[in-house]
């Protein structure tokens, strides 16, 4: 197989930009779904090993969370009512996973809607109110009733998007963008009305014709002067897909393209004096749009997204992956464990690949030294080296060959310590489908699988030599690598010696 | 390196004889000690993953288990009284654990002992009584209290030893034999009293003048017609040490000479016809006897113990491993985390490599086919071939290449699974060292530590040919792998395609 | 307030038939809701207590367990395919609480249905198949899956009932006897096919219209040589109510007539020669037969079914209190925790007074002295007396004051231990009152009241007298108490003294 | 009996001295206990429920810490090593219960001690160090490691006391009083030199020539010019005992004299210029100073308690109850699960009637309105009232009826809720009196004291008329209450009626 070789000097005057919001939001099924306990476990999973801050999904009003209800007093006018019993069991668990919800206002109650048309395999409704007063009265009262009960500071700390991909005409009604406009409006109205501190922005579009998009809500806003409090925007990296029974393939885009358009969007926004600077949230992020797309699970998934989380930084505020785990039923119940969800975690509790990549990326905290299309590395407060290294293949597959040399000060004695994802190592889909790609899991072949869904972790001591502390490591493709450098200063216990235990 | 390279063919006429009571006993550091939290705590991780059926350990009437107490009465005569609620506390967490103590009655109550002779940093003291009728009275409170509350059928299943090591003057003061003897036939009398159905055994000798004393016990017995239930001996395997600091170092000794040694026990006891074919229980047995030999934290005591489990049964009903963990005082309390403990699992919860290789061994449930110095190897009842291999390198470094070719019958596809142990798996020692030999880990190093103290677990796909299917294993010195080969019937999931998938 | 004065005198001749059938079954909200955490924590609070052996409720085949699936080949046929992911994940949650399912079979797919009729908030769809080869290939391939995964030993010992109510318009399209009978007919062949040791029944009538349907099924089934394995039928004690906003209210049946109604059934089941002695269950059973009917959480309910539990096995082999929890969507999504719901345990898991009278009933396991509109009471294997002492109060609010005459043999000292449930105790809907009716309760009022939600514990120490042991309760209207008399054999620690203790 | 009628009005001007510290600090059993399990879920179960800042205990350098080492150099030297592997494992499990060490500097380690005199069944070394030097070092050693391990600024916040009850001849080597000070002056002078932040203090003596004692070390440190930063007593209130077998008998004292005593103290201090104000730190207190007294698990310890910690705040900046539980070793191994400990918490994890009064007085955090012999009141910043009855009963035993008139302002409609511990509630040592005094708890048994041991809450309606609102409480003698009334705005969920519900 062909070799990339790459060497690296890094020395106190290397600073990149890298700006980190690995962990600043991530998406979800929705929102409905989170009462089940696999979910639950799922995210758990995710907050245990990465933390993330938010949470964004759909379905906040579809008729699953039973809020919007109505009914007919005893003269037969019919009546509102909320219920929030839901909502609350849903709020209370991201509270005590210490993740805040990331709101986006959807679908339309079925008994508020205009129409009944519908997405996805849940049925979501798609349709405008048939009375905008009632979806007014309807975002007020959910917003009320979460400042009640968790506090007015800590719920204006939640960001507010309106609605999702209207650009899209399954996710709103004919993408009728005046339509759309007028939805931003009267729910901007609402929520500011209620109280001016929220933060609420949109118009959550995806890549479809999304310059026209957007620049037309700029204009909207601009001509209103409806000055939302950031804007939002979706971002995937999926050529035009096959279709295979309950399966869709697809290669994967150029990555570097795939970054120029949020350039795009960023400079647009930017072109408007009034919403210069405004935050831009890509809400929704991920290789395949659809989840029934096997690179989801795969080694080849976490190092192209490894490459993502570290270069979208430049050019938006945060990224938020779709999704953390794999209860989700957009496209129906998925008949095996993998499926090619969009999950960071598969069902039955196993960490996918990509999962890694995001842990890994979150411990990357300091001083960013290199940032490039092989690695990123940042010097902590503490005075260790940690990066990422991923070979990331994009056209092409090779082995990567890295070296690194690294400022070591008056440091002589080091230990490197590594954490590798590749083809054989934390990689269940593999080993998966040696065993024959079982679509029920008994307890062995599922502790087997969580058995395997490890990285690799390694330890080498390193000495330094003229002030200058070198690794080198090498990378199957699609591999990954979290890798650490501390200066060691050991202290024996008397009379232990370690090359004599191991004699 | 050297390689050795051995090839097997196994078919359906295979047979090798292989006793398996990996699981029988486990050794403990003495019962006080399991009142603590971080000993419960690894006698956990031990039943989740072995499931050892007994526990056996010394000081069950040493004086920090308060059993047996003396007052003054109101005339000023000495009465005695029973403190039974210490050893209530161990017993409901060995049962809550489900395992069932082999109980070793020792050492002496100070209060109740003829000398002040103690062992070890935590004292037990190992004077005959001052007076055999309170040692008498003592057991048989004992026994007739766990009767009450575990229940009578349950504690009869409960094995009793008298004392531990008394062919060594540390352990019994003088290594006085008529003395022991006159101690066991007293204990006899006083068991058998109180319930006709307990089984209890001796001597409990380790291979020090090992011959001599099993003899005299043996006639001992012929001549008092003091039939014991079962003998008991201990074995160890190092060679005489080194010292240096809080530390012990020494080869280990020849497998197959310590092997002999069990022989001419077995064939002495069978050599007394009244006595011939009684169970004899390895009530002790590790590489080093000395709890401070960094060997016990390596890879290399991993597959001599590997090496010990394929063979110990020949000429044994069981044998029990000294100890599950590493809290233990009886050098004192170790400086650091990895101090060449006893335990399968080391201080902060990080199982050692040996830990894996009993968590192996207890797999290995179905006909063996195959038991040689680099493998065992069973047929479960559901068909698969499930088996360990290890690179013992008992007096060479040297790499093992193993073949083996297994019966296919009809079945084509098979799946190989692997789980390893090495130098660079499963090895916390050298992470530990790596990073400087820290005494008191952090949160940080725990976490890496048992991050790193899993065995690497890994598949292949295998095709049959010729009605064989054939399997390729190399490992490097000390290495030892755990492996299961499986027919499998791939039903893919309508669309699935793998090899698209990591495309 | 009146008081109404019972003595009794139990003696060795005392025995009283007394069918504890109390933890065979429990009812459940539709299976879908059993992927829910708090479904899941409110079942365990339920198996820690009570320890159900069998959970029978609807809707295994609707449409969010999505088994039942339909996809066009590339040829454009409609094609069926199967999804076991949910019910694994059911099923796998039950085997967890060591609980099996009485499998109910029902609702139908809404692809396979010849309709759309559907009753309740989640729209169950209760028409006939369309084509009976599939609903009979859905019913066999569901089984089918569950011996693979659980075993066939295991699933043959779930027992199979067809439908639901089918004597209602509401459950079955048109009420159509005619078309039950096909359904019953086509399912029994369908299983009895697959395997012949299963066990089946019906026809799960409720009471309206029951001795007409009753004879009609039994008629049908002598006709047609179907012999049922056992028979099924409802139970609920509710007069006609009134509606007032979401809530329903009535007054309780007579409790001695509704128990007459079950007498007709099985006097009716034993007239068919070929059925005499068949096995009859109450698949369902509670005081109203809505879950928004406040009686269901009150006091006065735990006595009414501790009455109903005493009796009910006289005439039927087991009965099924519907449900265990408040996790139950029929008539929607509660807006408040406390709502008149089935369950035993109220959402935010406090157990309601119901609850206690289940884990009382549980406790009476020995041989019956005692069984009356006052109290149960048993003698158990160990000597001591236990019971269950309830104040029905079913047409007029008196005091209660039991006094009980035991046998005391050669015992002379006893201690009585009593746990209350009355207005003032283990009552959280009266505490839930008092605080405002609140609908969402905080961290603090959800400590409160499962602070409040336990019964009170009292003991005392009796003395016999000429070998009698004399007990005096007394108890509220609608109080409820578990007792416990068993003689005691003080043996004090040396210098304990309790009445200096207290002094 | 004979009654007590009190009647309190409260208004808005109302404002009474009351110095709440009930959670600053607790006591403990030696710290090697620490290491047990038992002893750890004892206090999770406190700080569940209390949550205590702090802790202190005996035997930090006690042998059983294994913290001072010697060792011979190969040149034959003495030399010394410290280890520090179960201090950190009893620091971290502080740290985990979020509870901070209040620091006591003793016992002595055995090769280090001068003497061989020795305190308890566990052996604690009182005698002065052999050299000073040495005991330097050990104080500085160990500080400076828990600085390393926990943080410089969380290790300053942990207060550090010079030995325990120097004034008794048994807890240090003919209670000398010059050699003490010479202790206090070198430990003092070591700590300050690691770091002159540090808070110490002293001389930590009992009640026994405690004036005597107070006035010398102020003069001492004057004369020095040894400030320390607080200084320390203990406090108990117990005649002279009776014994009995293994335990301890007596009256307790009259609480306003025993208040007295802090008073004489508290003014001693601030006579000296130099040290007026300086912080007096309670560091023990309890009724009867000895681990056997049954007084211990009272109710009447309760209700005395609750007043002491009412009162003590006037004198002391902190009181720290000896102890949390009863793991615990100073007079040998309790024989049962009640006998007299000084826990809050019994063996069995069974919680006290005093657990209680810790738990209620935790709560009262506002503006005390009052503060008397029958109760203390607070309004909380919620706008509730908040309180603790109790009925001492300290000279005669009486019944207590009180009537508390509050300000009600605007609100018409409130709650009342109770939580009472008395006779019959909360009370686990009379049940288990009734059981039999049982030595050994099975399970069932241990269900039943648990389900005993909890406060009896109850709720009330009540109606403010003229703007007040007006509570009536009984309390047997020894009995104690909490109580909150709280403001209603009952919103019934459309169409509940309670009343209704209950009819």
């Amino acid at each position: 197989m062909e070799q990339k070789k790459v060497a690296y000097q890094v020395n106190e005057n290397s600073c990149e930009f890298f700006n980190n919001q690995v962990d600043f939001c991530v998406g979800t099924g929705r929102m409905g779904l989170a009462l089940q306990k696999a979910y639950q476990e799922q995210l758990a999973m995710n907050q245990a090993e990465i933390g993330f801050k938010h949470i964004r999904g759909h379905g906040l009003f579809s008729d699953d969370m039973a809020i919007y209800q109505e009914y007919k007093d005893p003269e037969g006018n019919v009546q509102v009512e909320y219920n929030f019993t839901y909502l609350d069991m849903v709020m209370d668990y991201y509270k005590e996973q210490a993740i805040k919800p990331f709101l986006e206002l959807g679908f339309m109650p079925a008994k508020m809607a205009s129409g009944d048309q519908t997405v996805f395999y849940w049925k979501g409704n798609v349709t405008p109110p048939a009375k905008y007063e009632n979806w007014q009265a309807l975002v007020q009262a959910t917003l009320k009733h979460l400042m009640e009960r968790y506090g007015e500071a800590e719920v204006l700390t939640w960001p507010i998007e309106v609605w999702n991909e209207p650009n899209l005409p399954g996710f709103w009604k004919g993408a009728d963008m005046e339509e759309y406009f007028k939805l931003f409006q009267k729910t901007f109205e609402a929520v500011k009305e209620l109280d001016n501190r929220f933060k609420i922005g949109g118009p959550a579009i995806c890549g479809v014709d999304d310059v026209r998009w957007l620049r037309e809500f700029l204009e909207f806003c601009e001509r209103e002067k409806i000055y939302p409090d950031f804007i939002t925007r979706h971002h995937y990296m999926f050529e035009k897909p096959d279709f295979d029974g309950h399966y869709t393939y697809a290669p994967l885009r150029n990555p570097w393209e795939t970054l120029e358009e949020l350039k795009v969007s960023r400079e647009l926004i930017d072109s408007y004096p009034n919403m210069k600077g405004l935050p831009m949230h890509i809400t929704e992020f991920n290789t395949s749009y659809s989840p029934d797309s096997p690179v989801h699970d795969t080694v080849k998934n976490a190092s192209y997204i490894a490459w993502q989380l570290s270069h979208m930084g430049q050019y938006s505020d945060s990224y938020s992956y779709w999704t953390f785990g794999d209860i989700f039923e957009e496209k129906g119940v998925p008949f095996t464990p993998f499926h090619g969800g969009f999950g960071l975690v598969a069902n039955g509790l196993i960490p996918k690949p990509t999962f890694w990549t995001f842990a890994f990326m979150k411990s990357l905290q300091g001083t960013c030294l290199k940032c490039s299309d092989e690695l990123t590395l940042v010097k902590t407060e503490e005075g260790s080296y940690r990066g990422i290294a991923y070979n990331m293949c994009f056209d092409k597959q090779q082995v990567l060959n890295l070296t690194l040399e690294l400022e070591a000060g008056e440091e002589t004695e080091w230990c490197l310590c590594t954490k590798l994802v590749d083809e054989e190592h934390a990689n269940p889909l593999k080993v998966w489908h040696d065993l024959g790609e079982p679509s029920h899991l008994n307890k062995e072949q599922l502790k087997l699988l969580r058995g395997v869904a490890v990285p690799y972790v390694q330890s080498k001591a390193l000495q330094a030599k003229d002030n200058k502390v070198t690794l080198e490591m090498e990378l199957l493709p699609y591999g990954l690598t979290w890798f650490e450098v501390k200066p060691v200063h050991c202290r024996s216990d008397r009379g232990f010696d370690y090359s004599r235990a191991v004699q």
